[in-house]
């Protein structure tokens, strides 16, 4: 079975390599880990192979998968993960399943790429045979607890107030309630994390009744009776795609049903084009999560990021999220080497720069770069610390605390006719000084719809823009949870005092959106040169209460260069749309 | 401090290196993990080199440390482990401490050599500040249950009927007591791993007054009033010295007064010289361990391991272990490849072979052979599994549950002058086809002092023995503890019915030595062919109460060629020396 027998040479040279000579099988008994070993083993000296499928259900497990130790930006760290497609070096290979259905058991990564150029992934469904959350309905509610019916038969236990469930090999506490709405399939109106995280640490699970879970302790939001809840356990390691250190990838026609983890996640790649790459529920599953994390992700790429076409909904994070890194200045090594460190734990080692690269010296208080240097050399010491020699000695300036960006690895962002819904968290989260234009998208969230931050504080995620285009695009109803955002769209860099500084972002245009929403706040914007919001239309259905975190549609703080004008406001009675004192909503600046 | 101010060429063309240029400091207040970094860098363009230190005491924390992920054999796996002096991949390199003592802090090994030809390490002693086990003193005993008094002022904690000690950043559970006789400072007659391990995990440990520590339940064995106490925990993780995938390393005038892990491990090296290798206790320090594990131990090692003037004393495990491994054939895969599985979980992803190297196909039941082949490729798929293709078809008659050998790595050993004693377990483990000379050695171990094993089916070390010499030794008083012996020398390599095959090991001379022990077995034997005992002078102090394990002082079983003859025997009143029936002592074979 290892015999390559079947090379068809096509007229565009592509050596078509099937997977059914390598062992493939179909149905739940049979492993396909070895054979996509052999298949790919056979892609290697192939440039340009494509990897086929016949088109049937196959499934694979961690057991006999390739194993490989790996930092993912924005997982959970630790450890080696095993992983069904390790696609390491290659040049030009396509991976085609040809309409199949590839199913996962346990913890392990579906697709790798690293180190490698013109990749593409295609024409797949991924999904696990168990996800790793759990599902039930809210039987009955009291005023301190509530009862969760669980799965008829799902294998669970319970033990110390709190509830396990299977993933893998192992059972796992649950850590996070989810509150879904049956009539949205979204996170209910005003639920957010309050039972979930530090709130879920706080209450106990124990067993009601046979099947049956009751939550007590301080219960910050109480679901409602026939509501259901999703249940959150095991950690953050594994995402469906996962690309590193490549360029030139393209995931076409593929659909993530799920993820323990994120359903893409590309670090320090150049170039990615996704062309509808679903992160979606699997029809009649009666699942309500997606992935257990982001949709899609991209910490410190470069080059173009071409997001179209694409559904992402139902995930327990956000669509979408583009940022580079800020790395923490610890120690002057010499005259041209700094010890560098990597302040959030979610993205050490996973390369703050390479030779060649410009580093930005950038002050936290202001997140303004102060000067440049081009790095000479990169030494890895740990996931934590790095140290870095630029070509020229170090500004003398280097205060203790500054960041380091990297001003080399930044992409631009397409995303276009795309549909974001049902998600835990925000929308978009754009920071990348690159070209970014939003355009023709659906975008609801329980969260802001939008966010472009910046901070070297908390998540330490980086990439003041420089021009951002919001065009052309619908917004329902946003912010319907609690501490997911301000408005539709923020513009909040985390910057205490941005009165006594320049601005962060740049050239922010919001043109031709429908924003149809419940709630006053459209954009909130700080620390903002060039904004932009023209002809927009505005229109205020009344499915849910305002929430009323802004008095105004639109609150600017430390911004120059607004324009807002010929915006149009379809208003319902008693929700008056109205601009900030300094800036009117349909009007030219005061 | 990164300038290289201080290269001295000598006559031999060595480069000296200062570390004093790299920000070296002494004081526990300073991290020496970043110097040496920047030492071994500046080593690396210079083949030869000599990295110095000042004598001095220098101190090494992990934080800052190189991690790597590693399989390291015959200790716990999993996860990165952090190295103070990551050696990889140099040709030519000595680490001169002239005579400086190393102090290291938490979970990390001190010294990693991997992919690099012609390492020295030299003049330096290794230790820990706070080491991996602690002690205290049996305060009081009872029917069934003793005290333990603690070290005055150590920091622990009683949770859950466990008692928890501080290693690195956690606390950690003991996990085993050990019973040290302050007599001997060895462990006492009788105790052995009666309360530790799976007998251990039955006991509880409650505080029965400030610093003291009460165990009850089902004690095995109860330790006396005055006696110390050995407390383990923490996992087997980080060895003194690491060699990996090396050749031509010298370990000389080094001394390892602790490692959480073994003193020393080689796997797949060839030639490696260790003179004044000693893993003892500190002077004055009041420790009555060392390493919590071996003192050195070789996996798939090949060439000469040449072992002199060493002393190996009380640690956690045999003092030395030379064996191969025994891998298990799961799958065909192909008529030439074939898919094979890890056995032990403790020397998974060690590597089994590489292109060119023999492996040898054995039968489980007999541990014999039945043919050879010559790798042409190894693909490794995760740290359980590995694909192996042969250059020529695969044997039609292999069945499931065969095994292989690498025939190609194994090492000849030469122990010469060495002291091994008051550690836990055995003496000298040696599974090795080379050449084996041990000489002149002082040998007593609380189990068997010298174990010529094998087995494919508990711990799966391979290797039987062609040509083993043992010469001019002493063995004083061995086997004063239940469970690790039979016989000062025992030959058992595990096939459960030996007569029916051909033998397994051959060759086992054993001549000139000198037999000072209190118990009747001198020797236990089975599935041997070529066994001499001759000129051996036996002398029978009476120490201890002698044990008894044995009836005669050889046992012998599916044994051909052998010749006992000339050997002298100084015995006390009622202890006997006795031969088998077949072979009595003292004379040739009846």
């Amino acid at each position: 079975m290892m015999v390559i027998s079947n090379l068809l040479r096509l007229e565009a040279d592509w050596v078509i390599i099937d997977m059914h000579d390598f062992g493939l099988k179909e149905g739940p008994e049979h492993d396909n880990a070895i054979a996509v070993y052999w298949g790919l083993k056979a892609c290697r000296n192939e440039p340009g192979a494509v990897l086929r499928f016949p088109q049937g259900t196959y499934h694979f497990r961690p057991e006999k998968a390739t194993e490989r130790f790996l930092y993912i930006t924005n997982h959970d760290q630790g450890g080696t993960r095993r992983i069904a497609f390790p696609i390491a070096g290659f040049e030009g290979l396509t991976i085609d399943g040809q309409g199949s259905a590839f199913i996962f058991h346990g913890p392990m990564i579906p697709f790798l790429v690293e180190g490698s150029k013109g990749v593409t992934l295609k024409n797949v469904t991924v999904d696990w045979e168990r996800p790793m959350f759990d599902q039930g309905t809210v039987a009955a509610v009291g005023d301190d607890w509530f009862d969760i019916r669980l799965r008829d038969g799902v294998e669970h236990e319970f033990r110390d107030n709190r509830l396990f469930f299977r993933f893998g090999g192992r059972m796992e506490p649950v850590w996070g309630l989810h509150d879904i709405d049956p009539a949205t399939m979204a996170h209910a109106y005003g639920s957010g994390d309050r039972i979930s995280w530090s709130s879920f640490a706080r209450l106990s699970m124990e067993q009601a009744a046979p099947g049956v879970a009751r939550v007590t302790g301080p219960i910050r939001h109480m679901p409602k009776e026939g509501h259901l809840i999703a249940m959150r356990f095991g950690r953050r390691e594994n995402p469906g795609v996962f690309l590193k250190d490549s360029e030139d990838i393209r995931i076409e026609r593929v659909t993530v049903h799920h993820a323990p983890g994120m359903g893409l996640v590309a670090q320090r790649c150049a170039d990615i084009a996704l062309e509808r790459f679903d992160v979606k529920l699997r029809e009649r599953s009666g699942r309500v999560v997606t992935a257990t994390a982001d949709a899609v992700h991209f910490t410190n790429c470069r080059g173009a990021i071409v997001i179209e076409h694409c559904l992402f909904e139902n995930q327990l994070d956000d669509p979408c999220n583009v940022h580079g890194i800020y790395s923490g200045i610890v120690e002057r090594l010499s005259d041209r080497t700094v010890l560098v460190r990597y302040l959030e734990s979610m993205t050490i080692g996973i390369g703050v720069a390479e030779p060649g690269d410009t580093m930005r010296f950038v002050r936290r208080e202001s997140l303004l770069g102060y000067a440049e240097g081009v790095v000479d050399d990169v030494s890895p010491i740990n996931g934590t610390f790095v140290a870095v020699t630029f070509k020229e000695p170090l500004p003398d300036t280097i205060g203790e605390g500054d960041v380091l960006e990297n001003a080399t690895w930044n992409a631009d962002l397409t995303v276009r006719h795309c549909t974001v819904r049902a998600n835990r968290a925000r929308g978009f989260l754009i920071t990348t000084p690159g070209k970014v234009l939003l355009e023709s998208n659906t975008i609801s969230a329980p969260g802001a719809g939008i966010k472009i931050s910046g901070d070297a504080n908390s998540w330490y995620e980086s990439g003041a823009v420089r021009d951002v285009t919001i065009r052309g695009n619908v917004f329902l109803d946003c912010n319907t949870c609690p501490d997911w955002g301000r408005a539709v769209i923020d513009i909040d860099p985390e910057i205490e005092e941005p009165e006594r500084f320049d601005c962060y972002h740049r050239n922010i245009r919001i043109e031709d959106n429908t924003f149809r929403t419940f709630d006053t706040g459209l954009v909130y914007g700080r620390s903002v040169d060039g904004f932009t919001f023209r002809r927009n239309t505005i229109e205020r259905p009344r499915h849910y209460p305002a929430r009323g975190t802004q008095k105004h549609a639109i609150e600017l703080t430390a911004a120059r260069n607004v324009d807002i004008a010929d915006n149009v406001c379809a208003d319902g009675p008693g929700t008056a749309l109205v601009g900030t004192d300094e800036y009117p909503i349909g009007g030219g600046k005061r």
